[in-house]
């Protein structure tokens, strides 16, 4: 039974390769009479498009990203009915793969999807790409409106790249640089180092957080579509991610109870450890995730690995590559949290039935 | 849509509250012609109960339970029909919530589950209890079966608790000492950091690792049922796990490329920084998974919070409590991996139809 | 991919052979704060069992069935939690099958069963037993209580037995004799043709009529979940049943359009060849079904068979057996039909979102 | 829950409406290498179309319906991704429905997509045209490159249209007219019907019988997914179907047992009263079923409605309009068979794992 599907209520699939036609999503359960256009979805699109200092960190490639809605949309409004996505891809260029197209890149999925299917895309990631993600943002979008109409905000940004960490949390900074850094001191400090590593021909991970305020009270469904396990199956989804913490997470592990333990106040929590989320609902407090991002691990240097027949070769990785995941894997990761969060929004309807 | 089906192919419903009549699971999907003994299950069942050493961290309560097979195996072996276990809930006593069912325990689910449900099985957690696992680590025992004939181990153990960290992984220690602790030095030392916080009346946390041995290439279904993404989700839905990570992990994220990648050597991978995982997609070397585990939320000291009408109210939770969720929370652990991987070795086996 | 769960929303999972130990339901979706005791499942269950006059159709086993409630419920109510219902078996004995158990019964599943999994539960029809609907009506009686909030109610009565069609529908008759049938003069013919029929060792089918009244306009999610898609496959999952038909059914395919359609007045529809159902979604008229079943398989005359090694013999089936499925399938469409409303209902909550 | 997927493991969601941009289907689990091409698709698409004597029954409409691949194949052949297939809508003339759009047409969806979803696409029936099948056919042809490398054939035929049934099943005339009519003559008797009803301005149904040829024994997924019962479900979510039944289906219910068991010979089954399902798997005999199709609800005649506002009106319904969904349907039926059984006979090689 494959995956392409995420979500119960509002779901979500989504198709197509780095170097096909097109890639695009089905939204099926989105409700109806919500208003929704292209120019809605367009604008989450362009975030995940390199700027002027993102050109720092991301490929100077030109992604003119443009979704058009096919069905599910009538007079301006949803439906009820499918709503389907695409986005074709344009100047699409497969040479830069020929000459290691029988070599499998370290740190890809090359090796594994020809393993596993028998056959595999050899023209870039394929449906391994980070390419794929453009179907994420779109339905993301689509969620960010119903999560708009509850009052429900997602914003992500960057907390570590490189080695380099944030010291202040300025959100409105977050949207002014092209690292979504919060801090611009730290964004500085990132560029340089993205730099430094370029010339090393070397690639670089961090860390992003992502919030959700407004989220009310009652969103999960224990014990095994917790909404905590539901948004770290949604992160660990995204290529690049490699740890995804709650809240006070990892630190929650060194901590004694008395320390860890939010104490409950009549208006609220006095502490937030828990991250938005007890016994796997939402608690009305911010929701918080914290997700770890490997290196790009596509990098200039050689590397040692096998061909398709398992021989010893060298491979150096050409082409247009990002020298880290961040910033374009920021608004991914928001969508990740929007869709998971609408779909348990529409879910915790269905249940309170009689609330 | 309620959450308590785990798996897709491979696929459990767990019932049952800490004060019930019973608790059990009932499992759809496994295969038929696996020789199956209640004996079989009730080996695994015994790991979550408190040993000689255990009793350092955990309570003294008698939990003897007795799993029972209601239906889906004859003659010995399963009939490719659901099967049902049963665990009846002995001794059960509920006076020790009795003073405080009114207020909500800082730490657990106690407001989160009433504003949701707008009911509250008030005796005791609840469906929010750890006890639920008990059906969990029950199933678990029937995919170990399948697993196990297919060659594939799944281990677990402790890697720190309450910041004492092993320096070594001995396996076979790790089965002797009653906190799974791989490192019998370590051990030690755990078991007098548990006095001490005993002592101060409050609680620990740690970080478990799990690991499986001889996975085949190729499970997991990308995009979003990626093996990573529910492992992830698998992990976060037991109770008191605020963060997992996959190989490298959080480190990843501080890494440059050339040092993160795996380089790939005509016998296999030259190191294993992915965790036995790449695209979402087991590669054929171990998989390494690392959970943060919360210290647990009752504790001897009183606590700040508020009684369901929202008065403030100074909350001692009373009666017998664990330490730390460590060591009980391994062997769930381990079964949440099991559960995890058989689902995919069978996911896999209707995808590879023509393989 | 096993199938023992049915609905989406409002989920039931059953598990048990006709001579286990027990069988019983999951059932996951529930909304909390509904009002469940073991006696409004009790209820229900008596339905299932032979009455006086119903000895005459019926076998005069004594099935005991008593339910009881595992989890899911508190202080009276349930709690948004599983729902677990078991029904111990009682008397079992299994002597009848011993001199049959290598044999294929004709128009039972043995054949399939073994073929399917490698392996039967010889001891009756295990899992493939009538005995297996009990789940069925246990959960729908849990159904039933959604429904009547909402003002729903489900009447299933025989509409033909042994080619005695009833000439009236009076519903009040229908529940006095034990053939639920709706005219009292038919109900005497189709015992005679009971008694004739049992003396000649054979069995009888018949036509069951299910309807819905009080249903909301909405429910049913096209394309692939239509209402009358959903309770097709509902009805067909019953053992017996070879044929399902909505509102006019295969008769519409004899007419022409100008009689089929239903005229819409201000008030409502003019007719109701559309059996409730449009488009696949309720149209708030009655919802009206009609399943074929066939005879009861296990007839007291020598049958031509083969045994498990496919040689050829000559089977009579002994022990106790009904002569027709009706008049105990007659809770069980309703029940199957409650289990569909109860869960289109939910879902069109879901959807509903902002509504 | 919206309900536009079908299947668990060859699992296809389709979309769009009949007059928006675009009609398409995203398949999921399609195994990979299956060598699959543009032409094998439009190969059945072509079946839909009216053609020199389908012109009797059917509009006249062009319909041009080009199928793309735009994902999940590469180099001929599937890769195990997502395999999305587009039919772009041409020659789109909404003008016929400018006068009617805010009457409910009887027999149609339009009054219950309005009270569902609180908005409706009113270009003709937009999500419930019958158009909404192209994506059913698309992907139904790669379920039979699938089914065909077992030796599974399915055919579908007319068995009777406006009254006229056939008197005997030629499948090779069968693909000879137009109107899949297995009985030559039967089919002058039919196309005169048709033209005398088309005179008076009315429309007919029909009864359609669909047969699976080489079907292995095990297929389907007992208690809820049994192959009858997903079979029933997938006949009854086309548009215009109000019956189904298998094998003897309603003729069963007026039969003795001993004359509708099938015997069981050392080579097979002596008769095929089962439909080639036994207790909801398939025995290996050939899989019968029979859908009762409603006649077109769209009528030249004056017939009485009401508009959105619930007030009285006449409504004829103007524009092209077939006579029947014969023959049309046809291939949909065909098509929903064979997306059933490509998706049981991967979920059989899941289960039977051990086999």
């Amino acid at each position: 039974m494959a995956g392409n599907t995420f979500g119960k209520v509002f779901r979500i699939t989504t198709w197509g390769e780095s170097h096909g036609r097109a890639l695009g999503v089905v939204i099926d359960g989105c409700p109806p009479r919500i208003p929704l256009s292209e120019a809605d979805i367009q604008a989450d699109l362009e975030q995940r498009r390199p700027g002027k200092a993102g050109a720092v960190a991301t490929t100077r490639r030109k992604e003119p990203d443009v979704v058009e809605i096919l069905s599910g949309v009538f007079a301006g409004k949803t439906t009820g009915t499918p709503i389907s996505l695409i986005i074709f891809n344009r100047d699409v260029d497969t040479s830069a793969y020929e000459p290691i197209k029988d070599l499998f890149r370290p740190g890809h999925g090359d090796y594994t999807y020809l393993k596993k299917y028998g056959i595999r895309d050899n023209r870039g990631g394929g449906r391994a790409s980070g390419r794929e993600t453009v179907g994420r943002v779109a339905a993301g979008a689509v969620a960010r409106k119903l999560l708009e109409r509850e009052g429900i905000r997602v914003i992500a940004y960057t907390l570590e790249l490189g080695g380099v960490r944030v010291k202040k949390i300025d959100l409105a900074a977050a949207e002014e640089n092209s690292l979504f850094c919060p801090d611009p001191e730290a964004a500085l400090r990132m560029e340089e180092r993205i730099k430094e590593v370029r010339a090393q021909g070397d690639s670089l991970g961090g860390i992003v957080e992502i919030v959700a305020k407004g989220c009310p009270v009652g969103l999960g469904e224990p014990v095994f579509d917790k909404l905590d396990g539901d948004l770290a199956r949604a992160m660990m989804s995204i290529g690049a991610v490699k740890g995804v913490e709650i809240g006070s997470g990892f630190e929650a592990a060194r901590r004694p109870g008395s320390q860890n333990n939010d104490p409950i106040l009549p208006h609220g929590f006095a502490s937030n450890n828990a991250g938005g989320i007890l016994a796997g609902i939402s608690n009305g407090d911010d929701i918080v995730v914290r997700v770890a991002v490997k290196p790009i691990p596509s990098i200039a240097r050689p590397q040692q690995t096998v061909n398709i027949n398992m021989e010893p070769r060298e491979i150096t990785v050409g082409g247009r590559h990002d020298i880290s995941a961040i910033p374009r894997i920021v608004p991914v990761c928001a969508a990740m949290m929007r869709l998971t969060l609408a779909d348990h929004l529409l879910r915790q309807r269905a249940i309170s039935f009689h609330g």
